[in-house]
């Protein structure tokens, strides 16, 4: 099979992270049999520098016309201090909204073989930690009105529709009947009226899933269960902003986050893929960017977007055996450990396919 | 001296972590020779039983001829089906609001007694862990206008204003020049037009103290970074959701939140004083909840709003030492130590004052 992929490397260690993935994904071409063409196409701070603009239409086009798209990451320093709809983070929002991308799947995994850079105490992990969170990607405040009285005063808001909740709900529904059939509901419906909207129709999904197990916690208590007792969770359901932050502190919790893939999925089979870290602007170019995630990033890729479950597995288990190896990056190297940078990594990894 | 407290003992544990509370404080009376004259008022579910409002017009009025506010803790199961405004939650916003509390301070520290429930290893806290998050109390998406449009859609609006981000900016300031001298801002100004707004106002106000050092991070990498770097922040600013949620986060990574206070500021010295956990109704009523957070909250008082440092002072010392001698309520108990219920701790302390 012929496989189409729009490349966005990005800014940063992005185009290191995503050459190594893709040559990873060659050798699963190779073995399997499948062409992966791969059109490169630019957003966020490359953009800005040579089109004045984070999300060129030339970019929208491409990555509608795919399969499927693979992302480095986007922003720096450099591009910081542009007004807000100029910047790269402005092409990010951009491209997920242009795209559809809804529903923002986010797993927080601890990998046994970095235990040792979890943070929390080894009774509070245990053997296994493995939680997803499923965040709403194109509502929210991100995408409300905002609003700017002069130098008075400046809003935004933060505005949820019907279908927006019920799509984004149903999707964590399903994932969770294909895990331990439990979902957790993150709102602030105590202060919020649209979290109390966004809670309603939560409970109105509910009732086609009688098999999955429902509770809520408000944002805040969420953010502490996180902490104390991570176990608890299967799939987390949030909005937007609730699920960057909860998102990004619960790959914190696993210690793993330079190994922590991401999907942003629309409906039917398309999707953006890119791991959770960020650009990372001062490791940028030296060969010693962690291009794991990216690299399980495509594994997502392969199983979500392009039904090769298969080949999905290989590569995580090259991913695997390659860290039980003993090889690690520098943002996850231990004493005793074989330090290796980028490539070297990738071609680890390719070896144990 | 003769001071006049009004007391909202509130919901679930409220009026037994209160009553013991206010016992310390009549024995820091008797010995410093100040009478303490409280004056006992409904709020939050209490009061809803009682006057179908979650906050009486009686309440504020009391509260507002008082020199400062002693309060419990508000709400619980049975009032979470009432309609937004009706419920406890109401009550606490509509206190907060009305006697103009927008300041809310909350200190994280860990307690070298109580290291073994911190979930963090022991490289991460080190010897010590005291940050103190500035939450803007009184303005915000708590605030903002709210709207539904029937079954389709719903909406808060997250905004700021000039004057209100000016006057938190400025306590953080002066607090952190009795501190450590580093300011942290949390925002989402990649986002959101009310955090670059907010950031805009902070960094003028930075001006004015040039000895604090100011950063930026994003409220997902702040998320991040309280648990895996803690000692990095002496004080965080930040707005009402964002200090939500982080406020939480960091009480929880101290493992001391049955130990918590927070003191809620307006312009001079008056201000209201609580624990920062919860009602906790499941144990309401069985001599089992940790009173000291709500016994600090009194020292926090003192210090605060009555200008007792020297009082403030024993308080916090005599919980340190009752600590030291092993007592323990349930929820910090650990093996070897003695386990005491509410009224026995409350008495201790009162032995080492
Ligand atoms: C870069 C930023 C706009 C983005 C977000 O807030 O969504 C990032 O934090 C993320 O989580 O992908
Ligand atoms: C009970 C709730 C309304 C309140 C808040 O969100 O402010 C609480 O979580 C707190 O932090 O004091």
């Amino acid at each position: 099979m012929n496989y189409k992929i729009a490349v966005i490397p990005g800014d940063g260690i992005g185009p290191e992270i995503v050459g190594a993935s893709t040559k990873v994904l060659d050798k699963i071409g190779e073995k399997f049999n499948h062409s992966f063409d791969y059109t490169e196409v630019l957003a966020g701070g490359v953009a800005i520098d040579a089109c004045d603009t984070p999300l060129p239409q030339e970019t929208i086009d491409i990555c509608k016309a795919s399969d499927a798209v693979l992302l480095g990451a986007l922003g720096g320093p450099k591009w910081d201090n542009l007004p807000g709809d100029k910047r790269p983070e402005a092409g990010l929002l951009g491209i997920r909204k242009a795209l559809g991308l809804y529903a923002n799947l986010r797993p927080a995994i601890l990998y046994e073989e970095l235990k040792a850079s979890c943070p929390l105490k080894p009774e509070i992990v245990g053997d296994e930690l493995d939680l997803m969170v499923v965040r709403e990607l194109t509502g929210g405040i991100y995408f409300g009105e905002k609003g700017q009285d002069g130098d008075n005063a400046a809003w935004d808001v933060m505005k949820y529709t019907r279908p927006e909740v019920l799509r984004i709900a149903r999707k964590a529904f399903e994932i969770a009947m294909k895990r331990h059939k439990k979902v957790t509901n993150v709102d602030k419906a105590n202060v919020l009226g649209v979290s109390r909207f966004w809670r309603s129709i939560v409970l109105e999904v509910a009732k086609d899933f009688p098999e999955v197990e429902l509770n809520h916690l408000y944002v805040d208590n969420a953010a502490m269960q996180l902490v104390i007792n991570p176990k608890q969770f299967d799939v987390i359901v949030t909005s937007n902003l609730f699920g960057d932050i909860l998102s990004d502190e619960a790959s914190m919790i696993t210690g793993s986050i330079g190994m922590l893939p991401s999907a942003s999925l629309s409906d039917g089979k398309f999707g953006m893929y890119e791991p959770i870290h960020g650009s990372a602007p001062d490791i940028a170019g030296q060969d010693i960017a962690n291009p794991i995630a990216t690299i399980i990033s495509v594994a997502m890729m392969l199983r979500f977007s392009l039904d090769l479950t298969e080949e999905a597995d290989l590569i995580e288990a090259a991913v695997k055996k390659t860290l039980s190896q003993g090889y690690r990056t520098a943002d996850i190297y231990s004493e005793g450990m074989k330090k290796v940078g980028t490539v070297e990594m990738g071609q680890r990894i390719i070896e144990n396919l």
